[in-house]
Protein backbone atom coordinates (compact mmCIF):
# COMPACT_ATOMS: atom_id res chain seq x y z
CA UNK A 1 0.00 0.00 0.00
CA UNK A 2 1.30 3.44 -0.80
CA UNK A 3 2.02 5.88 1.88
CA UNK A 4 0.29 3.69 4.60
CA UNK A 5 1.87 5.04 8.01
CA UNK A 6 2.67 8.17 6.80
CA UNK A 7 0.77 10.28 9.14
CA UNK A 8 1.21 10.47 12.56
CA UNK A 9 -1.73 9.32 14.40
CA UNK A 10 -2.77 12.92 16.22
CA UNK A 11 -3.74 13.68 12.88
CA UNK A 12 -6.85 11.22 13.28
CA UNK A 13 -7.40 11.81 16.94
CA UNK A 14 -8.11 15.23 17.31
CA UNK A 15 -8.55 16.77 13.81
CA UNK A 16 -11.16 18.16 12.15
CA UNK A 17 -11.72 16.41 8.62
CA UNK A 18 -13.82 16.44 5.43
CA UNK A 19 -14.93 13.29 4.53
CA UNK A 20 -15.45 13.03 0.83
CA UNK A 21 -17.69 10.31 -1.27
CA UNK A 22 -19.05 9.12 -4.79
CA UNK A 23 -22.10 7.33 -6.32
CA UNK A 24 -21.69 7.00 -9.80
CA UNK A 25 -20.80 10.46 -11.18
CA UNK A 26 -22.12 11.99 -7.82
CA UNK A 27 -19.19 13.58 -5.32
CA UNK A 28 -20.01 15.11 -2.16
CA UNK A 29 -18.38 16.15 0.98
CA UNK A 30 -18.93 16.86 4.60
CA UNK A 31 -17.27 18.05 7.74
CA UNK A 32 -17.08 15.90 10.40
CA UNK A 33 -15.21 15.63 13.77
CA UNK A 34 -16.25 11.69 14.59
CA UNK A 35 -12.86 10.61 13.04
CA UNK A 36 -11.26 7.83 15.41
CA UNK A 37 -8.22 5.25 13.93
CA UNK A 38 -10.19 2.38 15.34
CA UNK A 39 -7.19 -0.25 15.30
CA UNK A 40 -2.93 -0.32 15.14
CA UNK A 41 -2.54 -3.63 13.04
CA UNK A 42 -3.82 -3.89 10.37
CA UNK A 43 -4.39 0.18 10.59
CA UNK A 44 -7.67 0.82 10.41
CA UNK A 45 -10.22 4.40 10.51
CA UNK A 46 -13.53 4.98 11.18
CA UNK A 47 -16.14 7.79 10.39
CA UNK A 48 -19.23 8.36 11.68
CA UNK A 49 -22.48 9.34 9.72
CA UNK A 50 -25.44 10.89 10.57
CA UNK A 51 -28.51 8.61 8.99
CA UNK A 52 -29.90 12.00 7.49
CA UNK A 53 -26.85 13.20 5.84
CA UNK A 54 -26.60 13.04 1.87
CA UNK A 55 -23.75 11.24 2.00
CA UNK A 56 -24.69 8.35 4.35
CA UNK A 57 -26.31 6.51 1.16
CA UNK A 58 -23.07 7.76 -0.59
CA UNK A 59 -20.65 6.01 1.57
CA UNK A 60 -23.21 2.97 2.04
CA UNK A 61 -23.51 1.94 -1.09
CA UNK A 62 -20.20 2.82 -2.87
CA UNK A 63 -18.09 1.54 -0.23
CA UNK A 64 -15.57 4.00 -0.05
CA UNK A 65 -15.20 7.69 1.27
CA UNK A 66 -12.34 9.94 1.82
CA UNK A 67 -10.59 11.71 4.35
CA UNK A 68 -9.37 15.40 3.96
CA UNK A 69 -7.53 16.31 7.29
CA UNK A 70 -7.73 19.79 7.99
CA UNK A 71 -5.18 22.45 9.17
CA UNK A 72 -5.52 24.64 12.21
CA UNK A 73 -6.00 27.56 9.88
CA UNK A 74 -8.64 26.25 7.53
CA UNK A 75 -11.82 26.87 10.27
CA UNK A 76 -13.92 28.42 7.21
CA UNK A 77 -13.40 25.47 5.05
CA UNK A 78 -14.77 23.22 8.24
CA UNK A 79 -17.93 25.74 8.60
CA UNK A 80 -18.30 25.71 4.59
CA UNK A 81 -18.64 22.17 4.30
CA UNK A 82 -20.36 21.84 7.53
CA UNK A 83 -22.84 24.39 6.53
CA UNK A 84 -23.27 24.98 2.77
CA UNK A 85 -27.17 24.37 1.73
CA UNK A 86 -24.71 23.11 -1.89
CA UNK A 87 -24.50 19.85 -2.96
CA UNK A 88 -22.12 17.69 -5.06
CA UNK A 89 -19.59 19.26 -7.54
CA UNK A 90 -21.16 22.97 -6.74
CA UNK A 91 -20.11 22.17 -3.01
CA UNK A 92 -16.66 22.70 -4.34
CA UNK A 93 -16.67 25.80 -5.73
CA UNK A 94 -13.64 27.50 -4.72
CA UNK A 95 -12.15 24.49 -2.84
CA UNK A 96 -9.87 22.55 -5.21
CA UNK A 97 -10.26 19.02 -5.72
CA UNK A 98 -9.06 15.95 -7.07
CA UNK A 99 -10.36 12.70 -7.53
CA UNK A 100 -8.60 9.60 -5.43
CA UNK A 101 -8.50 5.76 -6.91
CA UNK A 102 -12.07 4.81 -5.81
CA UNK A 103 -13.22 8.19 -7.38
CA UNK A 104 -14.15 10.17 -3.95
CA UNK A 105 -12.62 13.46 -3.79
CA UNK A 106 -10.15 15.01 -1.55
CA UNK A 107 -9.17 18.40 -1.21
CA UNK A 108 -5.77 19.98 -2.63
CA UNK A 109 -5.30 22.21 -0.10
CA UNK A 110 -5.16 20.19 3.54
CA UNK A 111 -2.55 18.59 6.38
CA UNK A 112 -3.54 15.01 5.00
CA UNK A 113 -5.44 13.33 2.97
CA UNK A 114 -7.09 9.25 3.46
CA UNK A 115 -8.59 7.00 1.09
CA UNK A 116 -10.50 4.16 2.92
CA UNK A 117 -12.28 0.73 1.24
CA UNK A 118 -14.97 0.07 3.82
CA UNK A 119 -14.37 -3.06 5.38
CA UNK A 120 -17.39 -3.19 8.13
CA UNK A 121 -19.56 -1.15 10.02
CA UNK A 122 -21.87 -0.71 12.42
CA UNK A 123 -25.10 0.96 14.03
CA UNK A 124 -24.65 3.55 17.42
CA UNK A 125 -28.14 5.09 17.53
CA UNK A 126 -28.81 7.99 14.97
CA UNK A 127 -25.38 7.58 13.67
CA UNK A 128 -23.36 4.49 10.91
CA UNK A 129 -19.26 3.93 11.89
CA UNK A 130 -17.63 2.66 8.91
CA UNK A 131 -14.56 1.07 9.54
CA UNK A 132 -12.40 1.80 6.83
CA UNK A 133 -9.27 -0.04 5.44
CA UNK A 134 -6.35 3.08 4.63
CA UNK A 135 -5.87 2.74 0.41
CA UNK A 136 -4.00 5.86 0.43
CA UNK A 137 -2.53 8.47 2.20
CA UNK A 138 -0.87 11.27 1.29
CA UNK A 139 0.52 14.35 3.38
CA UNK A 140 -0.50 17.88 1.28
CA UNK A 141 0.61 21.08 3.11
CA UNK A 142 2.50 20.70 6.35
CA UNK A 143 1.37 22.38 9.83
CA UNK A 144 -0.73 21.35 12.53
CA UNK A 145 -4.17 19.87 12.57
CA UNK A 146 -7.27 21.84 13.23
CA UNK A 147 -8.74 20.85 16.34
CA UNK A 148 -12.47 20.57 16.50
CA UNK A 149 -13.55 23.58 19.40
CA UNK A 150 -17.29 23.62 19.70
CA UNK A 151 -17.38 27.39 19.69
CA UNK A 152 -15.91 27.60 16.37
CA UNK A 153 -19.04 26.46 14.67
CA UNK A 154 -21.71 27.46 17.07
CA UNK B 1 -30.29 10.40 34.17
CA UNK B 2 -28.88 12.63 36.20
CA UNK B 3 -25.98 15.02 34.75
CA UNK B 4 -26.50 13.95 31.13
CA UNK B 5 -26.17 16.28 28.38
CA UNK B 6 -23.89 18.67 31.03
CA UNK B 7 -20.53 18.29 29.34
CA UNK B 8 -19.58 19.78 25.88
CA UNK B 9 -19.26 17.54 23.50
CA UNK B 10 -15.50 19.02 22.58
CA UNK B 11 -14.54 16.97 25.70
CA UNK B 12 -14.50 13.59 24.27
CA UNK B 13 -13.44 14.81 21.06
CA UNK B 14 -9.93 15.65 21.48
CA UNK B 15 -9.50 14.66 24.95
CA UNK B 16 -7.14 12.14 26.61
CA UNK B 17 -9.07 10.15 29.50
CA UNK B 18 -8.71 7.55 31.88
CA UNK B 19 -10.68 4.57 31.39
CA UNK B 20 -11.75 3.28 34.72
CA UNK B 21 -13.18 -0.68 35.11
CA UNK B 22 -13.62 -3.47 37.44
CA UNK B 23 -14.66 -6.98 38.11
CA UNK B 24 -15.51 -8.28 41.07
CA UNK B 25 -13.59 -6.54 44.24
CA UNK B 26 -10.81 -5.67 41.46
CA UNK B 27 -10.74 -2.67 39.83
CA UNK B 28 -8.19 -1.04 37.15
CA UNK B 29 -7.82 2.13 35.39
CA UNK B 30 -5.85 2.89 31.66
CA UNK B 31 -5.21 6.12 29.41
CA UNK B 32 -7.08 6.09 26.35
CA UNK B 33 -7.26 8.75 24.02
CA UNK B 34 -9.42 6.32 21.73
CA UNK B 35 -12.35 7.44 23.10
CA UNK B 36 -15.16 9.26 20.88
CA UNK B 37 -19.12 10.12 21.24
CA UNK B 38 -20.96 7.53 19.02
CA UNK B 39 -24.22 8.68 18.36
CA UNK B 40 -26.38 12.46 19.42
CA UNK B 41 -29.78 10.74 20.60
CA UNK B 42 -29.68 8.81 21.86
CA UNK B 43 -26.54 9.89 23.63
CA UNK B 44 -23.81 7.03 22.87
CA UNK B 45 -20.26 7.17 23.86
CA UNK B 46 -17.51 4.40 22.70
CA UNK B 47 -13.75 3.60 23.79
CA UNK B 48 -11.36 1.57 21.73
CA UNK B 49 -9.59 -1.26 24.02
CA UNK B 50 -6.78 -3.26 22.13
CA UNK B 51 -7.45 -7.51 22.82
CA UNK B 52 -4.25 -7.06 24.92
CA UNK B 53 -4.79 -4.93 27.87
CA UNK B 54 -5.77 -6.12 31.31
CA UNK B 55 -8.82 -3.99 31.24
CA UNK B 56 -9.95 -5.44 28.21
CA UNK B 57 -11.67 -8.54 29.97
CA UNK B 58 -12.72 -6.53 32.85
CA UNK B 59 -15.04 -4.64 30.69
CA UNK B 60 -16.05 -7.50 28.39
CA UNK B 61 -17.08 -8.99 31.30
CA UNK B 62 -18.98 -6.15 33.49
CA UNK B 63 -20.31 -4.37 31.18
CA UNK B 64 -19.64 -1.21 32.36
CA UNK B 65 -16.36 1.32 31.91
CA UNK B 66 -16.06 4.91 33.64
CA UNK B 67 -14.33 7.56 31.67
CA UNK B 68 -12.19 10.51 34.22
CA UNK B 69 -11.66 13.44 31.53
CA UNK B 70 -8.43 15.06 32.00
CA UNK B 71 -7.40 18.41 32.16
CA UNK B 72 -4.60 19.94 29.82
CA UNK B 73 -2.07 20.42 33.17
CA UNK B 74 -2.55 16.59 33.61
CA UNK B 75 -0.25 15.10 31.17
CA UNK B 76 1.69 13.39 34.07
CA UNK B 77 -1.47 11.39 34.78
CA UNK B 78 -2.47 10.15 31.37
CA UNK B 79 1.57 8.59 31.58
CA UNK B 80 1.17 7.48 34.39
CA UNK B 81 -1.76 5.35 33.60
CA UNK B 82 -0.63 4.71 30.30
CA UNK B 83 3.02 3.62 31.76
CA UNK B 84 2.82 2.17 34.94
CA UNK B 85 3.42 -1.31 35.18
CA UNK B 86 1.15 -1.61 38.75
CA UNK B 87 -2.39 -3.04 38.14
CA UNK B 88 -5.10 -2.57 40.45
CA UNK B 89 -5.55 -0.71 43.42
CA UNK B 90 -2.45 0.30 43.58
CA UNK B 91 -2.25 1.71 40.24
CA UNK B 92 -4.28 4.34 42.07
CA UNK B 93 -1.39 5.38 44.81
CA UNK B 94 -1.08 9.17 44.44
CA UNK B 95 -4.42 9.22 42.69
CA UNK B 96 -7.36 9.47 44.70
CA UNK B 97 -10.22 7.88 43.00
CA UNK B 98 -13.63 7.22 44.50
CA UNK B 99 -16.20 4.04 42.92
CA UNK B 100 -19.10 5.12 40.75
CA UNK B 101 -22.56 3.83 40.95
CA UNK B 102 -21.69 0.74 38.36
CA UNK B 103 -18.50 -0.06 41.13
CA UNK B 104 -15.29 0.78 38.54
CA UNK B 105 -13.31 3.84 39.44
CA UNK B 106 -13.47 7.72 38.88
CA UNK B 107 -10.69 9.95 39.53
CA UNK B 108 -11.69 12.75 41.96
CA UNK B 109 -8.94 14.96 40.46
CA UNK B 110 -10.12 15.40 36.80
CA UNK B 111 -12.25 17.73 34.26
CA UNK B 112 -15.26 15.39 34.01
CA UNK B 113 -16.63 12.11 34.94
CA UNK B 114 -18.44 9.98 32.88
CA UNK B 115 -20.39 6.45 33.87
CA UNK B 116 -20.73 3.97 31.02
CA UNK B 117 -23.34 0.59 30.71
CA UNK B 118 -22.19 -1.25 27.83
CA UNK B 119 -24.86 -1.79 25.26
CA UNK B 120 -23.04 -2.91 22.38
CA UNK B 121 -19.47 -3.58 20.98
CA UNK B 122 -17.91 -4.26 17.53
CA UNK B 123 -14.65 -5.66 16.90
CA UNK B 124 -12.14 -3.29 14.52
CA UNK B 125 -8.80 -5.82 13.80
CA UNK B 126 -6.69 -5.77 16.94
CA UNK B 127 -9.72 -3.32 19.44
CA UNK B 128 -12.84 -3.82 20.23
CA UNK B 129 -15.06 -0.96 20.72
CA UNK B 130 -17.40 -0.87 23.64
CA UNK B 131 -20.26 1.50 22.73
CA UNK B 132 -21.79 3.18 25.90
CA UNK B 133 -24.72 4.40 27.47
CA UNK B 134 -24.43 7.10 29.70
CA UNK B 135 -25.38 6.50 33.34
CA UNK B 136 -23.71 9.65 34.80
CA UNK B 137 -21.82 12.43 34.00
CA UNK B 138 -20.25 14.78 36.16
CA UNK B 139 -18.31 18.26 36.18
CA UNK B 140 -15.46 18.36 38.30
CA UNK B 141 -12.31 20.33 38.29
CA UNK B 142 -12.88 22.92 35.43
CA UNK B 143 -10.46 23.68 33.32
CA UNK B 144 -9.29 22.77 29.57
CA UNK B 145 -9.09 19.23 28.45
CA UNK B 146 -5.97 17.55 27.61
CA UNK B 147 -5.39 17.21 23.95
CA UNK B 148 -3.56 13.90 23.00
CA UNK B 149 0.05 15.19 21.47
CA UNK B 150 2.16 12.33 20.48
CA UNK B 151 4.90 14.11 21.08
CA UNK B 152 3.81 13.91 24.88
CA UNK B 153 3.60 10.15 25.36
CA UNK B 154 6.58 8.76 22.86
Amino acid sequence: MPGVGEIPKKYLLNGVSVIGSKKGDQINAMSAAWVCRASIDPPLVMVGIGFKRRSYPMIKESGFYTISVLREDQVETARHFGRTPKFGVEKFENYPYVLGETGAPLLEDCLATIECKVVSSFVAGDHEWFVGEIIREELRNPGEPLIYRHRDYH
